[in-house]
């Protein structure tokens, strides 16, 4: 048992220290905000370059590459926020079917990234029919994992 | 006036057509709205590096350089949400000087960004002095802008 505890308890210590540089959340609260805030700032963006896809904005090719580009790195932004433990609970629209089926829910959040990472790579090359088509791509992403991890 | 009226009613055309396409905000609370968000991911992002900056959490270079990279973009984004017309009204604590002195406000928030790029380079290098040397810098922004543009 010593010889087990002479390992074992240093590795927990290990694991707790460097537990805590790893950008974790201080409550479930903190993680649900965290997550609202990303969404917000990818809908905000996503309806600005919508309404130069639906024809409805003009397309200034700086303007949509720039929004783009935010879209791509807040994609990476939320699923920490999304798998906190326990911030199923709350004021949240979160499913807790993330928990249970947290594979499923991640290959929905890398293939967003996936396809926001095209999506700016398209809106930098400015062909809009090009654009068009990956926003279309980047928004099936957004539908796909809301109809299957959000509340209704 | 004929004259006039020939250049002057299309470039107003131009202006307005055009300017539908430059991200802009519907109404002042949806501006409030994203800067609000914008603030919530750098303030959690802020946090998180100073846990190690404070020597209360370990130092991930990975960690800390993704944290940063994001912090990079997110100093770009609130800036134009801050500047619509009417969003010093409301639920905010955005205080109705950065009307009145809008380009000083603007050189808070260039030197910030400048600050947060040079901390995500650093970030990069790894070299944790550095690394603290330059989150210094950037936290000044923070405190500088908010004790002259943030309502107490």
């Amino acid at each position: 048992m010593k010889a087990i505890a002479r390992v074992v308890v240093p590795l927990l210590l290990v694991a707790f220290v460097f537990g805590a540089a790893y950008a974790q959340f201080a409550k479930p609260e903190e993680a649900i905000a965290y997550r609202k805030a990303v969404m917000t700032l990818i809908a905000q963006n996503i309806k600005w370059m919508g309404a130069v896809v639906q024809g409805k904005a003009a397309y200034n090719k700086d303007q949509f590459s720039a929004d783009a580009d935010a879209v791509e790195m807040l994609a990476t932004l939320p699923w920490k926020a999304m798998t906190e433990p326990g911030s199923d609970k709350g004021d949240t629209t979160l499913s807790s079917a993330v928990f249970d089926k947290e594979e499923q829910f991640m290959e929905h959040a890398t293939g967003f990234e996936a396809a926001t990472a095209k999506l700016a790579t398209a809106a930098r090359g400015g062909d809009l029919n090009a654009v068009k088509a990956q926003f279309g791509q980047a928004v099936k992403f957004c539908k796909g994992c809301h109809s299957e991890f959000r509340k209704k």
